[in-house]
């Protein structure tokens, strides 16, 4: 059995997507990984809390709990962070993101690095799918969540 | 009966931060002002809810709830925002920010000026004062709370 595989985090926040998709809402998803392990998971649930904050990343950490040092974790989301989410990452000093895809949204990506985040883009098709289809199915509520 | 007053605006923040403070939490408040009026206030409930992501301005920004656009929308926060708050901020388009303070903590205030949010900083010594004492009394929550 495997251990500390990207895609194997990956195939995890890909499936709190896809849980937040069937809930009717928006299909990003999140995990957080600490020593090969998952500590967090969590998707977007503007649509099932009624909450603007509740970004899949912001679902995820809010669902890890007060862990401590954010040092040597690692956070996965199945899109490219917005400055809500990248300002999370750089404010608790997480060092590492693997993202999905950002061909959809580009993020906050270049502010991370400034800060000197590692970003690993998988450009994952199914990741890419699942926001191409959201988008085109329900543009008005992605311009919401990304406050345009 | 005055109106658009930052003052009443900010000391609605700071009664938020002085209950959070009473439940035993941090004491930093924030509230959202649209047309002179408040639609939405919050303060950290790192504690209360045991929830890392629940800093003042999110938690604000949570309970006003999915407001539309945020360009006619002005932020107070008793202390200046942080990265994560910060990004909210340049997120969800919100043009003004009125702080309490910026003596206890510089927060992301440049980054919100370079992405033209203006910002206002009262430096009330009320709200001073309460960070001033909860570091000192506190330290390892206030550093948890900042990712230090």
């Amino acid at each position: 059995m495997k251990n500390n595989q990207p895609d194997e985090f990956m195939q995890a926040a890909i499936a709190e997507a896809k849980q937040g998709l069937n809930e009717g809402g928006i299909p990003i998803g999140s995990v957080i990984v600490r020593d090969g392990k998952i500590v967090g998971r969590g998707h977007n649930r503007r649509v099932q809390h009624n909450d603007p904050m509740a970004h899949a990343e912001i679902d995820c950490l809010q669902n890890a709990g007060r862990i401590g040092n954010y040092k040597d974790t690692t956070l996965y989301s199945t899109l490219m962070p917005c400055y809500l989410c990248a300002g999370a990452v750089v404010q608790f000093g997480i060092k590492k993101v693997i993202v999905g895809e950002n061909k959809t949204f580009p993020g906050a990506e270049e502010f991370m690095k400034q800060h000197g985040v590692e970003i690993v883009n998988l450009q994952n098709e199914e990741c890419i799918s699942l926001m191409e289809n959201f988008i085109e199915e329900r543009p008005e509520l992605w311009n919401e969540d990304i406050g345009e």
